[in-house]
């Protein structure tokens, strides 16, 4: 009970292939070479390859390097790739040649059938169209595959990061408002501090998710340089002159981004540099998301036992063994994610500092890793934007007992009474258990209206910043 | 056309699950609540819930907390569980709550349904066998996740790491063998050094692999301690007397790995020291793969313009445009899999520094990166030890050339003529572009006889270490 | 034979400090307190209290805070402190309070003991100048610390890291023009590839530099953002109008650089997004700079068994047992910097990520691996151009040979022959150890005048980039 | 006013060095050269030095290869280095070839100065003693430098790191002892959990110390193996029979340590995996310190608006602008150690993964952090220990507020009521802001008394672990 398969050759010899596959003779050989893991490029990469094949053969169509009736059918199998298609006929994992040629190749070789196919021959043929001499032509795969790195990454930062991270910044900013009167303490080394209000600390939440859409916005036009066009090494042998000109206006104007032609071709196969600082970003947004989910967990720590501040939404999931039990599971979700980037980061740095010559060979890991962060950052900002800021609300009444509660809203008396006398009311107070009013009384420094009008939380709180 | 579908209840209410699934209403809502990437548990920690599972509903029976019917059914469901059946029932990614209850729950609710099943029961009964009150039993997510956690670990380290690591020191002690008489020129700062040979160097690896393996079986013991039977925060509350050696007997039979309980089972789940640890030693194994693969394939960089003193095996893979060009494909996916063991370390180390309190919630980034690691590493390492150590070959013709041009042999001369005469050697043979015995000569410091017996690499080479 | 001793006072009581020393209360208990390591703040640090405390003490005056005479006095202290006269009287290490305030009292003692010593005062009087509530009025260690992290980061950017940078990109353009018409094997996987000049490598290395430049350039607008004002936790208690605007101006022009008062002050204490940032570009460039400093040492790896192609200056050193061996010292140092710069973005990036609250407590850790980053990076680099690269030669016998023992130019001629036959031609020189010419001459496939007119790898290296 | 000189030449020529300074060429070339940073080694590492170079005279006394008179000079001459007589003639930085060779030269030259002075010689007469001749004899750089760095590594960890964790432990299992019967809310995904003791919380916490030795004494035994006696390249070129034994004898005498000759010296220059071995240790380390800390602090926190359950000593410090305020620091010195050691631990992971064929050349950054992360985590530990630790009390009035308060002491119902229905009693509970014991009875599932009986904090914290 066999599969039917097929025979192709390569430059090694015959290789058998099931027969209802469209990948070729390299793919196959790697499929049996790199039995490693599990670990799959995403969709997002496999499809970004449609787009880089579609571009490639319009560009050489527009060179005079392809026959007319072969770019066609390329860029119909290129289509039909980019769409989703061909899902299945992308078997490797990450897991191979540093320099992504297996998955090149297995783009070469399924467009190649399936134009062969829709040009009326049967698979494996590798005539008329053939997937180095046509699919491949004016490329290589130290060209194409950095090429689809910054494609896809470019489609997962446009289409998916910065939507996710501008709606978490919209509702923390909704937040924000809606919080602006609602006076609390401050904790500073996790201890009481000055008034504040509850709006002030979702504000500087939205402040932290605005500067990270600046970030991402900074490291955006180095990522839209394409190295598409250097062919072997960087040195561009075998492409036509304005080929890669012609391939990033097609492929501007298909994934609706400014791709433009790097005018030094070497640098951006030899390094991923771009991909590093955009990884640095992810990085530094990570630790932003870190604070801002912290917090959030903390200030809605509780119910009874926890500084119970904020309440978060229900989720309907519990503990096995503790009925009733309710946790932060969206903000957990949203730290997890965060470690997995910062580890992330930390594999991308390695794998780009590790280039020689004229090639990074570390690009299947380093994308795959980018491609994750990117992915699970943004998911995890929009479920938590979704499922948890948008529902927070406050406990007025333990907002209000501990600012009763708190010491140091007398820190606006240093200016009155010096440094040292308010740190005798301090002391006084902790020492008997009573208000800084009453210790700031009983001291004698002040009477009780002095210290009403001069040590309001509420003015102190909302006449600042 | 809908699916059809079957309707459950927990706390929180009715939920709709598909009718020939078998999780139950938990799953079903984290399955809307997490819509988060695409990473999945390896089987190994699902399968490792069945026996979990299996061990619990055992030990519960041996403590009279289980009736011995409903012990029974459990049993078969979570046996069939570990045998793989049913792996399509664990439809949640990773992005879950930090203590991974979700998993532990849909793991509950599959053997549940599953043993009402095998009592005669439709699916979505909870009756006669409770997620809760009997899969459950005794156990909480607190401690039974964890134990996973230990149990999956300790499969693939003992099942494919240390097989792995262990092929590939036979390997390259079986090329270290083959070369033991194979003069080379040592190479320190990148530069020319004294002779020595190739079964050294390849010595060298086997002996950083049979430190490797040390450091794997220095971690086991902390691995094999778990805290099941902490139940809720490690208290123990509600798990009988006995469980946990109950539990671990059962668990030790059928793994065939000894696991013990914890002394102190809070401590197992508050922290997961225990596996940065076991992460750290991956670590340390990265860094000497990273060595080895570097150095081989730098050895056997060329054909004609590189080192070329090492022959790698070929493996029918080529580059997409320069047409018989053969890459080191296999050593740069070892080199892509150490990249990926090194940062996931740090992921691991995030997230065991983030535990708070009672229960450390990063433990599904935590131990999805930990089993990659050990996977990605052990399945590299064996490819790396098959398909390319044992075929390197040496190119001998280059070596010897090597050794004859070199200059620092006459290393060997300083305690006869002293440092600083030798430095003028060296000088002059650089200078004058001539070998060092001419150089020796002419300077006057001995005759060609002298320097033939006092400098004769294949005698330096071989004498030592 | 004790050293003579003042007493001075604080709020927990009376402190002995050595007669001679310009630190207080406060900063004698903290050395006693934190006996750990040796690490120090960098004077750069130190110093930029001393513009920090210069341009408060304006600023206060300016708002009718403080008396003409005092800010006059702790103006003057506050510029000695700038010009690094009070460097020895700052014996703290790093290992404190994690929101650096043990280092503002520090400075806040030392000014206000010399500006009390300057209006004819002992030290240790407090009066007419306090610490606290004259030297550091309008201010809390909470606002003070992360400017001043602020101001020595930028002050190490502008002045020391973007000039040596700029040294270095200068040094690798100087060189690849030099190398132009050079031309060289390329190498992908560190295999022999087809024909490019030394120039385009040098080429890649000065477009990574490039590129560092404008990364740095992009993270410096937020690192000029201060939250001086916002005093404790950021609500600017205590804080007069505009006193953030004064601070800034005089700021900004006694530094030369444009520092603006950030709009939400909270973010810049609660959190150092803005730092890791920075450090993120620094750890781009990290691997640019390793990708370079390894190229240039393998390629000048050597001087007879080794790539050879680069001869790199001499240094004076040498192996302490091989005399007259010559290693890539200056090379070694840049990657063992870059190295440094990974590890401390690690550092970096966990403290920021550890934030709570109002503060984040892990300042005085971030901003040495910072401060130690930008200064090792920067001295590394301008080092590298001036020792090691402005003196790089080729060795164009080498290069020669090489290109002409070569086999991959041939891939110029697939779109003549086609992948199949190049490859074949690859195949059977590599087979029969001759060059590609006599196999493709043997083959048949072309004759000689053929090949040499479209295998020229002068022609093919010049053409293209 | 010129400092007085004298010359001394080395193979490159003559060199101007200060009278007084007692290192000769090669160190003065090298000061020159790498003006870089301001790291220096720590002096345990120079020091360890003159232990080497003790062990190594002895050596080459007891193999004939070093007259008697040299041999005993140089000997005194080494132990006033390992006495710490000459810290001061080690002026340069780490920054400097990767093999850490002009420290080397640097402690032979001082060696060799001091021992012809010792011999009535002036300074810079390399006779009778020689530098290289016989201070270096039969060493090199390679095995020398690494043997160092094993040496001060391993003297830290026993003399430093140990002892301070073995005090952190014991501090933690008194307090543990001490809080053996205080009754707590558990805190699980920071939510209120079921009752235990704060003898628990303390003694989680001394497990993972007690773990944290049994750590480093497992990374110990292969610290101890040393390469010395490979020579050039790990060859043993030069070095007598019998010449690494009688050197490792000596040195465990002088140093208490049972340092052993390596059987593969290779290995031990040409990559470091022991460092990364023990730097993973520290790590592991570092994550359960973190831990520790963030909980102390945590629970610390208030004083009346925080959890407020543990009181820590008074440290004399406070804030600049809120007189009184009392903040953790020493508990975040801890926290700031940690990310000190996570970030090494990166730097020497990469320094180890990138050494090349027979020389780690990033010897110097390697053991620069390596010993720092060793000097910070003993020396905050310790002071953690004394300063935080021993004074740690509770606040009991929290405490049982806090328990009477808490919800899920009910869990103890679920094998009486099943899950379900404690789930009712929770969800009651929350909702009308009452008992658990009164939502119990008030559901009709059992009287006050059974309660009382089935639900008692006390007895359900004590009676497990």
């Amino acid at each position: 009970m066999s599969t039917p398969s097929r025979i192709e050759h390569d430059a090694f010899g015959p290789v058998e292939i099931p027969s209802d596959r469209y990948w070729g003779a390299q793919t196959q050989r790697a499929l049996g070479l790199f039995e490693i893991g599990e670990e799959r490029f995403p969709t997002v990469l496999i499809r970004a390859f449609g787009l880089q094949k579609l571009a490639a053969a319009r560009a050489n169509a527009q060179c005079g390097e392809l026959a007319p009736e072969l770019a066609t059918a390329i860029e119909k199998a290129a289509i039909e790739l980019h769409e989703g298609r061909w899902d299945d006929h992308f078997p490797l994992t990450i897991w191979q040649t540093g320099s992504g040629t297996q998955t090149n190749m297995n783009a070469n070789e399924v467009i190649a059938n399936r134009a062969n196919e829709l040009l009326g021959q049967p698979l494996g043929t590798k005539t008329p169209v053939h997937p180095n001499d046509h699919v491949n032509r004016s490329q290589s795969s130290n060209d194409s595959f950095p090429t689809v790195m910054h494609v896809a990454a470019a489609i997962e930062v446009n289409g998916r990061l910065r939507p996710a991270l501008d709606e978490l910044r919209a509702a923390l900013a909704e937040r924000s408002q809606a919080f602006a009167d609602i006076v609390k303490v401050a904790r500073t080394h996790l201890m009481d501090a000055v008034p504040m209000t509850m709006g002030q600390t979702f504000g500087t939440f939205e402040r932290q998710l605005s500067n990270a859409l600046a970030r991402i916005d900074d490291a955006l036009p180095r990522l839209l340089i394409l190295p598409q066009g250097g062919t072997a090494a960087g040195t561009g042998l075998n492409a036509p002159k304005g080929f890669d000109a012609f391939f990033c206006a097609t492929l501007a104007e298909a994934s609706g981004l400014s791709f433009v032609p790097s005018p030094h071709k070497f640098e951006g196969m030899a390094a991923h540099d771009a991909l590093v600082e955009l990884s640095g970003a992810l990085n530094t947004i990570a630790t932003s998301l870190l604070k801002i989910a912290n917090d959030i967990r903390l200030l809605a720590s509780g119910p009874r036992c926890g500084l119970g501040e904020l309440l978060i939404p229900e989720d309907g999931l519990t503990s096995s063994i503790m009925p009733g039990k309710r946790n932060p599971t969206i903000a957990e979700v949203l730290v997890q994610a965060c470690f997995q980037v910062i580890g992330n980061h930390q594999t991308i740095t390695i794998a780009n500092a590790s280039g020689n010559f004229e090639l990074n060979v570390a690009k299947p890991v380093l994308v795959y890793n980018l491609l994750q962060s990117l992915r699970v950052l943004a998911d995890s900002a929009s479920v938590f934007a979704k499922r948890c800021v948008c529902g927070i609300d406050v406990d007025r009444e333990q907002l209000a007992t501990n600012v009763d509660r708190s010491l140091l809203a007398i820190t606006a008396l240093n200016p009155i009474l010096g440094y040292d006398r308010v740190a005798q009311i301090t002391a006084k107070a902790l020492r008997d258990r009573v208000t800084p009013r009453a210790a700031a009384i009983a001291l004698g420094f002040l009477d009780g209206d002095e210290y009403d009008r001069l040590v309001d939380p509420a003015v102190l709180a909302a006449g600042k910043t």
